[in-house]
């Protein structure tokens, strides 16, 4: 406990003197008051580089969907429920930050209609609810970031189930930002543990298998070299 | 913390040599293995509900959907994810109790069909994914346990964000169950207080806000003296 302090305390300050803004977490996206759609991501990875920034000596702001983890020492946090929530918080704070790491796994999709009410399962004859739910497209969060006129260097993660580099590769595209970390998504859900896979525009690098925290400690120090030259 | 597990200790065992069985929490039903529907249960009342029992002397099973909440001492706990693995659960065990509480908020639906691996967001050109989630009904656990040949006492809950009374009347004829306990649910998921209305075949009766170990109490109290004159 500690001797983990004394850690923290030490790390390089690699960040000092610049801001880091962070999404973790999954995102809700109401069906009704009580009903939702949501994912298995529990936050930790984003946790763990929102505490690795700061620990390297970074202001930084996370921005979380509903996840159960106390806020990383000297890290200020922003609770949002939705896609368009978060969207709404990382908005207007993306230009003033170095750098934007979005490990949230956002819904793409929300229920096109969010009932004021809660739907009834046995709704009276002749309005009986369809089993079926309208599904509306959600805002793009980082790719919205990284078409800003001055963005700041933006870092995506990408959870998959399989053909994780490819997907990270075509993601990295798709989105037209610097790096995407790959990690095995279902695999590493709530688990302490992950592996990371850094796509750039050069290669992949995988971090090996590790705790959260070192992976993140590793991440943070790539992100670091990578400022000295952002913008090119 | 010393006086309340004295209080804990010396409650009235009146639900000493019977089982009671509840379900707690959300249930969560894949859409892929990553994404899923939920809703917004802290199965607190329910937990509250389990500990209780044990304090009057019960020997409690909880089956718990996803949350994140220590088990209450004495409780057995069984984790379970969606509606069908809370029934699979609860169904062998049923007949061998002599209650039976369904605190859960089961979900009345689920995706009709899981997909085996992550929908992307951008399929390939003419296959794109459709924004649209086809349901399918999910069993109704409340209503298969009251519908054995020799049910336990059962107790349904139910969370309404209007018309409280008139549901859970409607729901009590619709389950064919002695009593349910009607609660506010959107004013009080993840809330420590609550205010319950206990609705039976001779009318209702309404236990004042309290926090939900005191709410527990007097529900326990309230299903012990139904026992004496159950099965009628």
């Amino acid at each position: 406990q500690l001797l983990e302090l004394v850690v923290s305390h030490f790390q390089p300050k690699v960040l000092a003197g610049r801001k880091l803004l962070i999404t973790a977490g999954p995102t809700y996206e109401a069906i009704d008051p009580v009903r939702g759609i949501t994912n298995r991501s529990s936050g930790k990875m984003g946790f763990a580089i929102a505490r690795a920034a700061a620990e390297a000596g970074a202001d930084v702001t996370l921005v979380a969907g509903p996840v159960h983890l106390p806020t990383p020492q000297g890290v200020r946090r922003i609770d949002v429920m939705s896609a368009r929530d978060m969207l709404d918080a990382v908005l207007p704070l993306a230009a003033s930050n170095d750098v934007f790491v979005a490990t949230a796994a956002v819904a793409d999709w929300r229920p096109a209609q969010a009932a004021d009410h809660k739907i009834k399962k046995n709704a009276a004859p002749g309005e009986a609810q369809v089993p079926h739910l309208a599904l509306a497209e959600n805002p793009d969060i980082l790719a919205t970031i990284a078409a800003l006129p001055h963005p700041p260097l933006c870092v995506g993660f990408a959870a998959e189930s399989q053909d994780l580099v490819k997907h990270a590769r075509e993601k990295r595209q798709r989105k037209n930002v610097p790096l995407i970390v790959g990690n095995l998504g279902p695999a590493t859900f709530g688990q302490d543990d992950n592996t990371l896979v850094l796509v750039d525009a050069r290669g992949e690098r995988e971090l090996s298998r590790a705790d959260k925290l070192t992976l993140a400690r590793e991440l943070v120090r790539d992100i670091a070299q990578r400022l000295t030259t952002y913008p090119a």
